[in-house]
C-alpha cells in the first residue's frame, strides 16, 4: 500500500476508468503521491540512521538539520528577502487569529481588517476580544493613522473569493492569512509584515502552522501571551522552544522540495489557473445551470464555488459525483452549494475529469 | 520498510546481535512496532475508503468516528469516571503551562505548585506571568485557602523523580502534568481536577496534547485566552473547534487500542517496574560506579537518571553505548549524566540488554 505506483493508480489521470477517487475537500490533507510515498518510507527509516523520522529527538542534530532544511527550501521557494524570519508553530490559523493581535498590537488599541468572507469574519470576531476593529473595503481606502496593522484573508475557501492584488498599506504592516492559497502562486513577501498559513492545504499535514514575520515586528507581545506563542520566543529558539510536530515538519520539508522540483510557485500558479479555468469555463458556458456568484476578477484559483438550482439538484450532483469518485464537493456548511478545492496536490487530470463530469451532468439534467 | 517484521529485527529482543538500535530518548516518538506498521498502512488507505487517513476531512463522519473512537478507548484505559471531558489540543505541555492559569484561575490571584525538578520549574516560571505562586513541599502541607489549584509534575524526566502517591488537596483542584508517565500506570482520575500530557512520550507522535478535565472546571477562562485554547470551547466542539492534528489523533487511537490489547495500564505499570528495576539493580550493585541521586522511594519507573565519575567516563559510556546501538542516553542538557527513558514502546528486552551493557561496562571500567 505504501507504494507510489499503487497510489498513482488510485488518484492518477483516468480517475473514473480505474474506479479511483479524488478528494476536492477544502480541509486538505492531500499530499503529492511522491511525497506521501517518501514520508511513508521515512517513518520506518530516515536516511540510514536506523531510526524512523518520528524517533529523531527534536533536540538532536538530525532533527535540527531536517527542520533547517525545510525552512531553507521554503525561503528558496518564496525568494524570501533578508529581514524575515520563518517560524514553525502549532495551533492552526484559528490560533493565529488570536496571536496576531496578541503579538502585533504592541500597545495600540485598534487594528484594521478587510471582511471578504467567512474566514475574515472569523479572524475579526476573534481579534475583537483584543482590540477595536476598523473595517476597510478590500481595496482602495487606507487605514486611519494609529492602527496597528491591516489584516487580510488572501483566499476565502467558503466563498470562492481571492485577492489578486493586495492593498497598498503605506507603512502599515500588512498581515495576511494565506492558509488556503499559500504556495499556489508567487508572492512579493516584502509587501507584508506577517504571513501565516496552516499546513493542511498546501504545506502538508494538519498540526503545523507556518508564520513568516518581518524582524522589526518581533517583540512587544502582550504580557499574557503564552511563551510558546510569542513570535520572538519562537524566533529566538529557531522554532524549537518546545517539541515541534515532527512528522508535520518532515512532510512540509518534502513538499517544499517537491514544489522546487516542479518548477516552484510560477508553475503552481499556472497549474492553478488551468485547473480552475476548466471548471469556470463549464460554469460560464452552462447557460445558468451552474452559477458562480463571485465577480470574474475576484474568482479564486483554488476554491471554485458554485450553485445549482435547488437542493434536489445539488444533492443529485453530489451523489453522482461521489459515485464517480469525486469526493467532498459539498460547499461550506454555512454557505451550501458546491465547492471544488484545487490545492497543489490535486492534479490537472483530476480537475479536467471533474470538468468533464460537470459538463456531462449539465447535458443530462440541464 | 513499512513492514512489521523488518521493524522487529531492527528493534527487537537481541538488539546487539542483529546490529539494531534502540532509542532511550526522553523526547519520545517511539511507537510500538504494530502501531507504526498500521499507521503506515493507513496513510495510504483507511478502512476501505479509498483515501488515506490524512485525507479524511475533519468535518466529515469518518474522522469524527476516528476521533471519538480514540477518546472512547482512552476512557476505557483510564476507567474514566463520569463528569470528566477528554480534550485533544495542540501546543504541547509547554503551552498548557500557560493555559492552566489562563483557564483555571477564574478570578483568583494565587495558585499552588510543587517544585520537584526541571519541568515543574518551567511550569512555575510560565504561571508566574499570570498569578502569584505559592510553593508547597511535594507531600504533606496543604495549600492555604483561596488558591485556585495545586499543580504537580507527575514525573520529572530530567531528574528521574516520580510521584508515587499524589498529594491530598482536600477540595482544591489537583492539576497534573503527566506528559512523561501518562499511560504507564493506572491512576485514580477522580482525585484530579485536570490532567494534561503531550503525546510524544506514551500517546503517540508530537503535535497532540491530551487534556482530561472535570466538567465543573470548564468555563471562566481569562478573556484574553485564545478561543482555540479555551477548554470550554474545545469541550463544546468535541475538540473540533479548528482542524485537529489528524495524523497524531489517528496514531493516538492506535496506541490506545494497542494498550488495551496488552492488558491495559496495570500491564504497563508492571512492565515499567521490571524495566526500571533491572537498571536500578545494576546501579545499586555497582559499588558506586553508577550513582543515582534520587531517593529509592521517589525513583522514576520511566526516567532512570544516573551518573558516572567524571565527564571522561561519562563520554566513554555514551560512546560505547551508541556503538552498541543504545541511542540518546545523554542526560538533559541542564543536568548532564545519563538518562534512560523507558516509555511504553521501549521493550523489556531492550531494557534488559541495556542493563547487561551497563554491567559489562562497569566490569571493564570499574
Amino acid at each position: 500500500m505504501a507504494d507510489g505506483a499503487v497510489l498513482e493508480t488510485r488518484r492518477g489521470g483516468c480517475v473514473r476508468s480505474v474506479g479511483g477517487t479524488v478528494s476536492f475537500s477544502a480541509s486538505g490533507g492531500h499530499l503529492p503521491n511522491e511525497v506521501l510515498a517518501q514520508a511513508i518510507r521515512e517513518l520506518s527509516e530516515w536516511r540510514g540512521t536506523g531510526q524512523g523520522v518520528l524517533e529523531l529527538p527534536f533536540t538532536g542534530p538530525a532533527f535540527k538539520d531536517l527542520q533547517a532544511g525545510a525552512m531553507s527550501s521554503l525561503r528558496a521557494l518564496l525568494r524570501l528577502p533578508e529581514g524575515y524570519r520563518v517560524l514553525f508553530m502549532q495551533g492552526g490559523a484559528s490560533t493565529q487569529f488570536s496571536l496576531v493581535p496578541m503579538n502585533l498590537l504592541r500597545g495600540k488599541e485598534t487594528a484594521s481588517y478587510t471582511d471578504t468572507g467567512y474566514w475574515s469574519k472569523r479572524a475579526i470576531a476573534e481579534a475583537l476580544r483584543y482590540c477595536r476593529i476598523e473595517l476597510l473595503p478590500p481595496h482602495g481606502l487606507p487605514a486611519t493613522p494609529g492602527t496597528a496593522y491591516l489584516h487580510v484573508t488572501s483566499n476565502e475557501t467558503a466563498d470562492g473569493w481571492q485577492y489578486r492584488e493586495f492593498p497598498d498599506t503605506g507603512g502599515l504592516p500588512l498581515v495576511a492569512d494565506m492558509t488556503s492559497d499559500f504556495l499556489t502562486r508567487p508572492i512579493d513577501v516584502s509587501r507584508f509584515g506577517l504571513i501565516y498559513a496552516s499546513a493542511q492545504k498546501n504545506i502538508g499535514v494538519a498540526g503545523l502552522t507556518v508564520v513568516i514575520v518581518r524582524e522589526d515586528l518581533l517583540g512587544g507581545a502582550h504580557m499574557l501571551t503564552p511563551s510558546a506563542f510569542d513570535y520572538r520566543m519562537q524566533a529566538q529558539s529557531d522554532s524549537l522552544y518546545n517539541t515541534p510536530p515532527v512528522f508535520a515538519v518532515h512532510v512540509a520539508g518534502l513538499v517544499f522540495a517537491w514544489l522546487l522540483a516542479q518548477g516552484g510557485l510560477e508553475s503552481m500558479q499556472a497549474a492553478a489557473r488551468r485547473k480552475s479555468l476548466c471548471l469556470y469555463d463549464v460554469i460560464d458556458r452552462s447557460d445558468g445551470f451552474y452559477r458562480c456568484q463571485v465577480a470574474p476578477e475576484a474568482r479564486s484559483c483554488v476554491s471554485v464555488c458554485f450553485r445549482l438550482a435547488g437542493t434536489a439538484l445539488t444533492r443529485a450532483f453530489l451523489g453522482e459525483a461521489e459515485s464517480e469518485g469525486f469526493l467532498h464537493l459539498a460547499g461550506h456548511s454555512r454557505v451550501g452549494g458546491i465547492r471544488a478545492s484545487l490545492y497543489n496536490a490535486v492534479s490537472e487530470e483530476a480537475a479536467t475529469a471533474l470538468a468533464e463530469f460537470m459538463q456531462d451532468f449539465a447535458n443530462r439534467r440541464g
